[in-house]
C-alpha cells in the first residue's frame, strides 16, 4: 500500500496544479513495472486546452509516448476512472489502477476487476475534499466533462 | 442506410490520408444530430504525432471541441472502435456508432449496443481492404495500437 500511496501523491499534485490554472481537478500518472518510475503525468485538460479527450488519465498515456507493452504498469488517478478511461486500461493492458476516491464519481472499476484488472481503492480525504469542492463550485463543467 | 454511407466517406478519407502520412490507416468523424454536420474529424495520429492516445474515434471527438451534449451525434469509424474508443462513446452518450467494418477488428460495439449505443455495421470492403493490407504490412504496429 506505501507504494500506492507515494503513486498517489504524483497523482494529487497534478490535480492541484489542474485547480491552479482553472481546470478540473484531477490527476494521473502512469508508473512503469517497478513501481517507482513514472513513465507519463498528466491532468484534465478541458478548461486548459479547450481539449474534452484530455482526461487525467488519457493524459498520462499521451504523456508517456508509444510504448511497446503496458504489462505490469500502474495507472494512478485522484477519481475513479470514468467509461473511457477505463477502456483504455482495459484495451492497453494496464495491469492495475490506483484509485484517490470513489465517493463522488463511481467509473468503471468494478468492469476493470471483472477483466483482470488489479484495483487499489485508497478512499483518500484529500482526493474527496477536491472532488466535492469542485463539483459544489462548477457542476456545469463537471457534468460537461462527464457527458451528463 | 445512405446519411452512414455518406458518413463512411469521411471516415475513409481521413484513414487514406493516415496512410499517406505513413500512419495506421483508421479514419472517424463526430457528426452532429442533424445528420450532416461534421463536428470533427479525424484519424489515428500514433505515428505522425507519436501520440498513443489519438486513435480515429478520440482524434475525431478532439476535433470537435467542447461540447455541452453528444445526444443525438454519430460517431463514424472505419474499425469497429476498441475498448478506449467504445468507452469514450459510453461515456459521453454518443447516440449511435457507424462502423465500416468489424473483421479484422472487433472491439467493443456489442458492448455498446447492450447499452443502448445504436450501432450500424456496414461491413464496407473498401475498409476491410485498408486494414487486411495493413495489418500484413505492419504487424507490429498494428498490435502496439491495440496494445496486444
Amino acid at each position: 500500500m506505501d507504494d500506492a500511496r507515494t503513486m498517489l501523491a504524483t497523482a494529487v499534485a497534478e490535480a492541484r496544479a489542474g485547480l491552479a490554472e482553472g481546470g478540473i481537478p484531477i490527476g494521473a500518472a502512469l508508473y512503469g513495472p517497478d513501481g517507482r518510475t513514472v513513465l507519463g503525468r498528466g491532468r484534465n485538460r478541458r478548461v486548459q486546452d479547450g481539449d474534452p479527450s484530455m482526461h487525467g488519465e488519457t493524459a498520462a498515456f499521451r504523456a508517456a509516448g508509444r510504448q511497446r507493452t503496458y504489462r505490469g504498469t500502474t495507472m494512478v488517478t485522484t477519481l475513479s476512472p470514468c467509461w473511457y478511461c477505463s477502456g483504455l486500461v482495459r484495451q492497453f493492458g494496464i495491469s492495475r489502477v490506483v484509485i484517490g476516491e470513489a465517493r463522488t464519481f463511481h467509473g468503471g472499476h468494478d468492469w476493470l476487476a471483472e477483466h483482470g484488472v488489479e484495483i487499489v481503492l485508497l478512499d483518500d480525504p484529500e482526493c474527496v475534499a477536491l472532488m466535492t469542492d469542485f463539483v459544489a463550485a462548477r457542476p456545469d463543467l463537471w457534468n460537461e466533462d462527464i457527458g451528463a
